[in-house]
């Protein structure tokens, strides 16, 4: 028996579906015992976790496309599914139809994955691309608001929680361990102003919402902030609403996966290929088996190392160089290159890209350096991701 | 029990095995029952074949990293494996660690690829890549080779057979009909020259060794042969030995993989990766079984539609590009764009970019303007791949 719960069965849909197999009643699918595996797209997380919850415990195998579900409430489902002996499977859940989950849990789940770096949000990533180009971020985002790819309400992708959340799973199924929408540490793209993207031209890089998930002696750390990415890194030349995820380990030195993030019939492709992977492997082996099988620390905050992009509006007059470098420099903080503008009005902007540094002696130099007179405005800092093959964040 | 067959079981090695595990005698592994399941990564065709063969007539699964093998006999293994119901998988075969077999053969099996575009010989990717930077072929040759990129011999990469090996595997998995190493039209890189690399910075192109897989009404064609890319296309961000494959079809648009094509540690990590998919669903569904289920033509060499940049070499007086244009219109060949250059002693060179048209037509208006009195060389032409969404070759 196949069956469709649908909000309003008399709706108008661009597909005609027979009538008999549209349905308002969740029940008349949980108790048809002839419906052995369900697609889940409705979203939501508390009804449609119970409801994902009862049919995984009765026994259905179930494919979803609910990033904050599995984000959320992953640990659970794979318990309650483990229990009866059905499967899990997610793939539409991060990236549409780009098969970053297949590739992690059944290609490369012994390949010692040790960072994940992506451009995971596409609203975000036509918002920069728009902005590079000259738009500020108001009218680029009515920009994405009018072609679709951004929603009324944009929040949850410019304020980064969806990448937060994509990030999240990604981190799960690359290191084993269970990393949950809380354990990400995110900052969105509202405070990304058209002066960061001058000084990324200047600096030959573009600013991109990037999430990266490490692995740094054994303890983990996620986040999702905008970042500083050299023109030469493949994350670069992702455009508009395109999505692309960076694998780097040991054995695999990096594999990049670039395609379209979102939409209808992309979503629907990585559902499908759940749908053929749940019978193609069901009955026996373990690639359907839950990801995770160790239990690691999360990192301290400030103990992720990259190299930074700051920006800084001072004094324009002798001696306030010195006194930024001798901070920075108290604090381990060594400075690459820096290039400084006259802005009038007796201020200097100073563009300053800094080696590889903890962030937690960044943030202590630069509130150091926001307490000092001759500081203008609040010093920002993005990290840089830099050459392809040592990339950092 | 596990068995390592070797050539010399003596020979110094960076690994040291427990030597009781090292045999010279295939027979020990062919009578020995309790082995599962075999690992062949000894290169050859004929001899390996056979021997491949029978393990899979007898019941044991085998994951090759033979391109040779899979490309020229892979109806055959299939066959012989899907007997015995075990499975035969060759992730390694392609482009090392980039996972692109599980991806079309799992995750996009059921979304329509209708092309296949890659670059997917590391060797003449590097060549390209210093040719590009201002080397010619010879000394780019030789770099390549002290590097350890090309082999003494570089016939079979420079020539386009390994690229062509891998793109007969590519595209039997993506379109599910065998296309063996015979049926793939290929051309190497032995005649790019300099002023190829020149037409293509002026256009803003690069030039690549590209795999083209496509199905057209029903019918493919593949071939592999240097291309001019649009810089901003995808593959031509593709530098040095790393390889890309792009997968285009009606619900994923496009989803490209990018990693190291070659290399001692990612292809075992391919080869690893393939024993936990045997293992992890032996016994039940249909993942491991050949991917072929159709038998399609294959499509007329000249069928094929695809925009072209063209070099002519010509007499520098009146009337001469005229003749040109009248010969490329009278075969549907229009043009898109036309730089000309005086070349001295009279003559010119014109380098041509060509709307699409088929290349059986292209051909014809060559051979005609080859004729011509005013023609100085004989023509070349390389297919451009332009904009992303839109690449054809």
């Amino acid at each position: 028996m196949v069956r469709a719960l649908v909000r309003d069965a008399a709706a108008e849909r661009d597909y005609l579906p027979d009538p008999s197999i549209l349905t308002t009643d969740f029940r008349s699918i949980a108790e048809d015992r002839s419906i052995g595996l369900v697609a889940e797209v409705m979203g939501g997380v508390d009804e449609t976790g119970e409801r994902v919850l009862e049919l995984l415990r009765s026994g259905r195998s179930v494919v979803s496309a609910n990033k904050q579900l599995v984000a959320r409430r992953g640990g659970e489902l794979f318990a309650a599914a483990s229990e009866t002996g059905v499967q899990l499977r997610f793939e539409a859940s991060v990236c549409a139809a780009i098969p970053v989950i297949k590739v992690l849990r059944e290609s490369l789940s012994f390949s010692r994955v040790h960072r994940v770096l992506g451009i995971v949000n596409g609203t975000t990533n036509f918002i920069l691309t728009r902005m590079e180009h000259g738009d500020d971020y108001t009218t680029a985002l009515a920009e994405a608001q009018r072609l679709g790819f951004a929603e009324a309400d944009p929040a949850e992708d410019v304020s980064g929680a969806d990448a937060a959340a994509k990030m999240a799973i990604l981190a799960t199924v690359a290191f084993g361990t269970r990393v949950t929408l809380d354990d990400v540490w995110h900052t969105g793209i509202t405070q990304v102003e058209p002066l960061h993207m001058r000084a990324a031209r200047e600096l030959e890089m573009a600013v991109r919402l990037v999430g990266a998930a490490s692995l740094v002696d054994g303890r983990y750390d996620v986040r999702v902030q905008p970042a500083f990415v050299d023109r030469h890194h493949p994350l670069a030349g992702v455009e508009g609403a395109f999505n692309a995820v960076m694998l780097q380990g040991d054995a695999i030195r990096e594999i990049t996966l670039e395609g379209p993030g979102a939409g209808g019939l992309e979503t629907a492709s990585a559902v499908v290929s759940d749908i053929i992977s749940v019978i193609g492997t069901t009955g026996t082996g373990f690639l359907q088996n839950d990801a995770c099988w160790r239990e690691l620390e999360r990192l301290p905050h400030g103990d992720v190392v990259s190299p930074f992009y700051v920006h800084l509006e001072v004094d324009d007059r002798p001696g306030v160089l010195a006194d930024v470098a001798r901070r920075l420099a108290l604090n381990e903080v060594s400075v690459a290159r820096l290039v400084q503008h006259e802005t009038g009005g007796g201020t200097a902007a100073l563009h300053v890209v800094l080696h590889e540094c903890r962030s937690g002696a960044l943030g202590d130099a630069l509130a150091e350096i926001a307490q000092l007179p001759e500081t203008r405005r609040r010093p920002t800092a993005l990290p840089v991701i830099s050459d392809r093959g040592v990339p950092t964040l």
